[in-house]
């Protein structure tokens, strides 16, 4: 058994070649849940959804999320209606009281569909409809993300980090926003002044509206299997699962690999660089090794000269395809042997 | 100034071709909102889209429902999903206590969208979604509707007959039902016993919480003017209208001009005959006249020879194209006359 914690990118690409050294079968994957958004009353969770897609082979993997020769009728349809209307097509955070308010799993991230600020495909949205239908019958994310699963014959165990609500809010110069309003609605501007995982860390602990998020049972059980964290953000892929009560002790009990998302300094893509110096870590792999003070062992690039003072194995981490995929999972094998 | 009350066929269809007869930019067209539903957290308003769509252009006039074209990509994946997973599609009614939570103009007719029991076209769900982000954004159904209007420029004035939720539902043997899983769900089956509308009548007066739905002032004042009733349903297309506060009175001290549905006792379509039956008013052209004691004059077809105690027009009230429609707006507009 191994379990991965999964961001949006780095770790469905590890995971795409990666059978041959760990049985899917025996695999679970943990996914962030922190970039979520209820997006017109959907819930969209993208980084379940890119690990659905890729092991259901629906994902579009010149982007790595989406449905692949997906159609957008109904977004470009929004999109005409807000114009025609005069409406800004901008992203629009549902007012304060609304946050609050309906389903609990989608607290801190509505927005309202008019204008979608988010690329959804049709396709795409029957998964986000059927989920939130499957919320709203009663039933768990958890529960959901496993009926979306064997729908999509999935061969990994996908499991949500929570089934409570934590959202991933940038506290930028121009206020606080939800990651994708930042990463996907303003190109990562403006400038990042620090990160809250609202439901789990709270910037007021006080207020314990925003802090007691827990990990699921069955996340709780998977921790306790040998732990793989592919090449995700260390803030917003694997931040939000750090932030839940129970998770640090849990990967301090178990052995724990991580794949650097950095060579040295260079980060492969996405703004972890920028999101780590803002929570007070070098953007560098250095700056993951004391982001992951519970890792036993690491996988950087060939060209990645970082010192740690714990196992590391190296390999080209640079992963392109499957091939690439199955030679960093090798390597991460290998790191779990030197680490345990 | 006219004011139209209108269902999802049979008044669309005489707007279609009432142009010469009445300025559409002097009429008001009050929809039905009693059929409304929310599927998968879209408040989906039959009888106002089909007015939205037919006056801008976008109806499928086989049909007299859902846009011209349109494509069903996230609706057939719904299905394939539902399926997939061994999930009946069926009406999903979602759990009482979700009945009465969320959006309060969604009361009672809450479905899930596993499995989507509606056929939702993909440049339709826009419509559903921008509306109901609308709504979460802050604005009355009114609101919503207006921006569509604008969206769709419009030259009537379209306005739901409520901000307030009102949900028609279909007693039967087998239960309690919304109308839309009695018609579109189970195809007009099981036979129906009595209709309520529920948040309007109420089968129990003493819960406050089933009745005192108003009619907004924009149709309070709308219902001031001369009212045309097209051939709609008498009991759930106009039915719900007749069950606010206020409206029987309104309609009593202006003049009204109605279009029988019926040919003696045959419909033109729709379930209205079962509904009349049960709602204890013949099916017949008298039986319409009986339940519209305040229409001060009718539009019957040629072949009914139907004897009223009120002033009649005739003509041939099928209505195929918007010659037929221009047809009967203009024995409308006679009756009208002969009404005052």
């Amino acid at each position: 058994m191994v379990t991965f914690c999964a961001g949006g990118t780095g770790t469905p690409k590890l995971l795409s070649g990666a059978a041959e050294v760990f049985d899917p079968h025996e695999a679970t994957v943990v996914g962030n849940t922190g970039d979520d958004v209820e997006l017109g009353g959907h819930l969209v969770c993208p980084d379940l959804d890119t690990v659905l897609y890729e092991r259901g082979g629906w994902l579009d993997t010149d982007t790595w999320w989406g449905v692949a020769g997906d159609t957008t009728q109904t977004h470009d349809e929004l999109l005409a209606l807000a114009d025609a209307a005069g409406v800004e097509a901008e992203p629009r955070y549902l007012p304060d009281e609304r946050q609050t308010a309906g389903r609990e799993i989608a607290r801190w991230r509505r927005f309202s569909a008019v204008g979608e600020f988010m690329h959804i495909g049709d396709r795409d949205r029957a998964v986000h409809l059927t989920r939130t239908s499957l919320l709203d019958e009663g039933h768990t994310l958890t529960e959901a993300t496993r009926t979306l699963a064997d729908a999509f014959d999935l061969d990994v165990d996908l499991l949500p980090m929570s089934d409570d609500p934590v959202a991933t809010i940038v506290h930028t110069a121009s206020g606080p926003m939800h990651f994708q309003e930042f990463w996907v609605g303003r190109g990562g501007e403006p400038a990042i002044e620090s990160v809250e995982f609202r439901g789990a860390d709270g910037d007021d602990p006080s207020d314990t509206a925003l802090t007691g998020a827990a990990p699921t049972d069955a996340v709780l059980d998977a921790l306790t299997a040998p732990v793989v964290i592919g090449p995700s953000n260390p803030i917003t892929s694997i931040g939000p699962m750090l932030a839940l009560d129970g998770v640090r002790e849990a990967l301090e009990s178990t052995t724990v690999v991580a794949v650097s998302p950095f060579v040295e300094d260079t980060v492969f893509s996405g703004p972890a660089d920028d999101l780590m110096a803002a929570e007070g870590y070098e953007p560098s792999t250095a700056g993951v090794a004391a982001a992951y003070p519970f890792a036993d062992g690491f996988v950087l690039d060939d060209a990645d000269g970082t010192d740690l003072d714990r196992p590391v194995v190296r390999t080209d981490t640079e992963m392109d395809d499957e091939a690439d995929a199955a030679r960093v999972a090798a390597a991460v094998n290998e790191a779990l042997e030197a680490a345990r």
